[in-house]
């Protein structure tokens, strides 16, 4: 490599906008940090004639984006296309293929393909950084695998999804349902025409996939995460939350336990006294439990353009001052398949709202069901009176295991008086 | 350097122990993650005979660190003995002179030689770290460095000292005294014998003016950072601040301003909504805000063996796997005296506490006085009556400068109903 770092960007949506726009900002001050100058040698996208902000005069423009990625006279491919498969994938391994190191933005990728990757670029000698890949601007990967290098890690978790966390601040802010508050994310835009991939958890999973990857220095399979989104969190739910001291967070959780690593993304109780039940609206945050350090946690904004260019040019000084890192942690080769422990055996608190017939005797039911089931009440409560109609009756337990309250949901739901499935959200004491 | 760094500690009191810990615990997952083993060849200290909870037998013992430190069996030097000045400067500059990469966890000596020490440690061409330094476990300095690279950074803050936020936690949630908390924290460990560094605000400016220059790529004297400690702090502010939605906190703060730099370490009120108003007891905060990032906060322990030591061995891990950054960011040579804001042009609101004359036309006088300064109430709170005797009258302003209300104090002060020197708290709105 000369001293000019030339990089060629594979995608200028939002994201590679964003880093067009941050390069021309802050062109002397990158090379002043990374000894050299970064120069977008060459860059890829669907719309040739879109105005991005900042003049492509003099860039190389490929229409075909696996050509760039093995274009000579690119030092660096910077990935911004998306997609676990197709063409992005194409991308990284041509340029590794090619010698070359990547930055890249992709999740989903690295989610599936993480390990793989990792180790065609261990072969080549070449780098393979994701920071904007996780958490948008929050420098979580750096953090856990070079700031907390000296600890052996025992759980990561966060949050880590804006749109979940920016649709559920609005739902306990407002106290409105979930739908009128997607609808109005989608027109504000901080939620896509079809939001699935975030309000369904994929996202926040493929962005655990790869911190636990880091964290534990394994080999995670995708298809191992138990996934659960927040279609279901119900403004009647967020209320009694806070009624009971907590507030309701998608978090995406991972723990290594005896019997292997726990993996999974779904709505939480957390207490309100933690400091990541403040992190509100589209801030993410990430937590890692060390060994020695305890736990660090490390918040900020998630996405957009210019957090996610923040961490894709953080790469990119990385790799201009040289860094070496082995891309998970440890060399690929020696990463191994992580024992999963199923979700049958999380074990904590419950809470459990049933809409049941107000009626004597209901409750007498329920204690009994769960007596069955060795589960017992932490508290309980049957607010508002309506004999004969339906009244929400809300009950946290004490900590028991999944398998247990799987059950104790069966029973309940064969009850007469139970007059809709369950609502639980586990508790998670963090 | 061979396939095995080895590393001399100069100084094996709480944190040297810790890093021998640590080091042993995890030899062979540092192995994995360095792609070399991290061994312990010299260690200096000045008790020999303690037991440091890891046998010692084959280390070479050196009395003088400095002789450590010019050890050519040694590749890197740890110097963990503290002070700006004296032997852990020559050490350090030792070392450096004998081409030796530095560990340090030394902020003081940081923040009055950080820029001596980087010319010396980049014309040598070895590395200067010292993530222990500042926030003891949370990777702050790697965070503002690497993970903010690509960013103008306009400002960093935080808790910066664990003692104090311990102490005013307490007083928070006990309402006791100052005293009388500062002296059962010396009791369980958590404050010095002598606790003036730690409560006069001296440990945190020592990690503000290396954040700073890190931040700001900026030559930084430590003298000229505005610094209060917490003594003054009373249990009535602390309620008061309660009731009007705040909490205080001892924050270092530096932000850029047109007009230079803003340094200062002073007991703040912030909002109770604030994350930063959630960080409690011993943890640290660092905040930083960048241009294209927006605000990233961290979390976590800020002292301790564990803690510390987990910054020492991420440094280390660092030289193992070869990280070559320019110690404050940018090449040494290029760093520039920032110019200073002066006190006086601070901007924001204030919280005032009078104990006056309960009698009428005390709080008109009060009012003519501010009405002189052109300062302007937000919110004015007189509780309690006794009529003739103190009763404190507390106010919030509206946005003003420190030299306004530097001349509305002494206004205030010559006043014959106010019967104490004003108490006053800067508000910030982070």
């Amino acid at each position: 490599m000369t001293s000019v770092l030339k990089i060629g960007i594979a995608g200028l949506g939002t994201v590679g906008g964003g880093v067009l726009r941050l390069l021309q900002a802050h062109a002397d001050l990158l090379a002043q940090r990374s000894g050299r100058r970064i120069v977008v040698a060459a860059v890829s996208a669907r719309d040739r004639h879109r105005d991005r902000g900042v003049p492509l005069d003099g860039v190389r423009w490929y229409d075909d984006a696996v050509a760039l990625a093995a274009d000579p006279e690119i030092d660096v491919v910077v990935e911004l296309i998306g997609g676990a498969n197709g063409v992005a994938k194409t991308v990284c391994e041509t340029a590794i293929a090619h010698g070359k190191p990547v930055v890249t933005a992709n999740k989903a990728l690295l989610a599936v393909h993480g390990p793989d990757l990792a180790a065609r670029a261990e072969e080549a000698g070449v780098a393979l950084a994701f920071e904007a890949a996780v958490a948008g601007g929050i420098p979580a990967i750096k953090g856990v695998r070079e700031g907390l290098a000296g600890n052996r890690i025992d759980g990561v978790f966060g949050i880590l999804n804006g749109t979940c966390n920016y649709i559920l601040t609005e739902m306990r802010t407002t106290g409105r349902e979930f739908a009128e508050v997607l609808a109005e994310a989608q027109k504000l835009g901080y939620a896509e025409a079809d939001p699935s991939f975030d309000v369904d958890g994929v996202d926040a999973a493929h962005k655990l996939a790869v911190l636990a990857a880091l964290a534990f220095n394994a080999r995670v399979e995708f298809d191992d995460l138990h996934i659960e989104g927040i279609r279901q969190v119900s403004a009647l739910d967020i209320a009694y939350a806070q009624e009971l001291g907590y507030r309701i967070k998608l978090l995406g959780i991972a723990r290594r336990t005896e019997q292997g690593l726990s993996l999974r993304v779904h709505p939480c109780m957390v207490a309100e006294a933690s400091p990541i039940a403040h992190v509100e609206g589209v801030f993410n945050a990430v937590v890692a439990q060390g060994d020695f350090v305890g736990q660090v946690m490390m918040t900020g904004r998630g996405a957009g353009a210019g957090p996610t260019a923040s961490a894709v040019v953080a790469d990119l000084v990385d790799l201009a001052r040289g860094l070496k890192v082995p891309v998970l942690g440890i060399p690929a080769a020696r990463l191994e398949r992580a024992a999963v422990l199923p979700m049958d055996h999380r074990r904590g608190a419950y809470y459990l709202r049933l809409m049941v017939v107000d009626r004597p005797g209901v409750i007498a039911d329920v204690a009994a069901a769960m007596r069955d089931q060795q589960i017992s009440v932490e508290s309980l409560l049957q607010r508002g009176r309506s004999p004969g109609d339906a009244v929400p009756l809300v009950i946290v337990t004490h900590e028991t295991d999944e398998a247990a309250m799987t059950r104790l949901l069966a029973a309940l739901g064969a009850l007469d008086a139970v007059l809709e499935p369950p609502h639980v959200i586990r508790i998670e004491d963090l």
